[in-house]
């Protein structure tokens, strides 16, 4: 985190930071995770393990990726969405709820 | 729609009103149409209609109630969340959060 | 369940059955919980609810439509994929694939 | 493809094989982008970027995963399922059915 500056929660008038910064580590070690666990994905597939086990390990990073999404989602909401200025407000909700209809699927 | 109030986007300070109020006949009629096909579908049972032709209809159906989600959604962060008084925006933040974490059914 | 003859699990040569006949009881007292639970969402749109209130309804009810789709998608597969003639196994499979894609959402 | 044996479709009789061996290549090159998804939101993660575009990719990737699951469903409904023994199939079919439950989330 190349910044001392606190999240921007409420912080009105200054300059708004990304929201998830402050679980940054957190994030990286859950992207580092889901990495490797694609990683063991593509072992699988060369040792030729059964196609239901495969798709048990794929259902598990979907549900990892799904948590992500909704801490990234949680800490915008908070910090990019509320905290934004008046006149942004209404933008910050509409990009926010195309991400949502994208992570249901609808997008 | 019982009251006259404009929605409560941005009108701060005035008593916050259902976000969803502005296309609640919209609404209605989106639910009496998902009704409908609900209907249908215990019509396509009674029939001993094909499998993968209901399955398709209830697809229709998830799609639906789906757009409704998201609707109802939308409004509700424009004028609930945004338009929440400073001291409720974190706890409307969170209850929404929990909301959109049900519908990508992770909830 | 109008017919007597029995599902067509394993039964080559005989005329297929609907594979949700078994159930289809169960199957109709499902979908009319979840017109119901519709009808539920409605008023609860007439009565101004709370946002947040109505979309947890929503869930319930996709949740409950997935319920059916897994039930008719299990019997589809037994008895209709299964148990098809020789000939046309590959075609059912497709056609139970695209159902499963649309179900994810992906269709 | 560490196997000349030929897929397991309508070859009854044969020793199954694994349902994916066909598309092994092609299988491997969508992981191997998948992985590089991944890490290029580990890189934006890294350079702070926008939460929404973040998002944006992580919807990317669960699309890329879904098409993965889809195509090895697929293979496996075609030759572990349609292509086993009698004795099996019932089996098969519901360790297939469960995996469909997993990835709808509501396994």
């Amino acid at each position: 985190m190349p910044t001392a500056t606190p999240p921007g929660r409420g912080s009105a008038g200054r300059a708004p930071t990304r929201g998830y910064s402050a679980t940054k580590d957190q994030l990286a070690s859950r992207l580092a995770r889901i990495e490797g666990q694609v990683r063991g994905i593509q072992r699988m597939v060369d040792d030729e393990r059964y196609c239901i086990d495969i798709l048990t390990q794929i259902s598990a990073i979907q549900a990892a990726l799904d948590k992500v999404s909704l801490g990234l989602l949680d800490d915008h909401a908070h910090s990019c969405v509320v905290g934004a200025e008046d006149a942004d407000k209404a933008d910050k909700t509409e990009e926010m709820m195309a991400a949502v209809g994208r992570l249901m699927r609808r997008g």
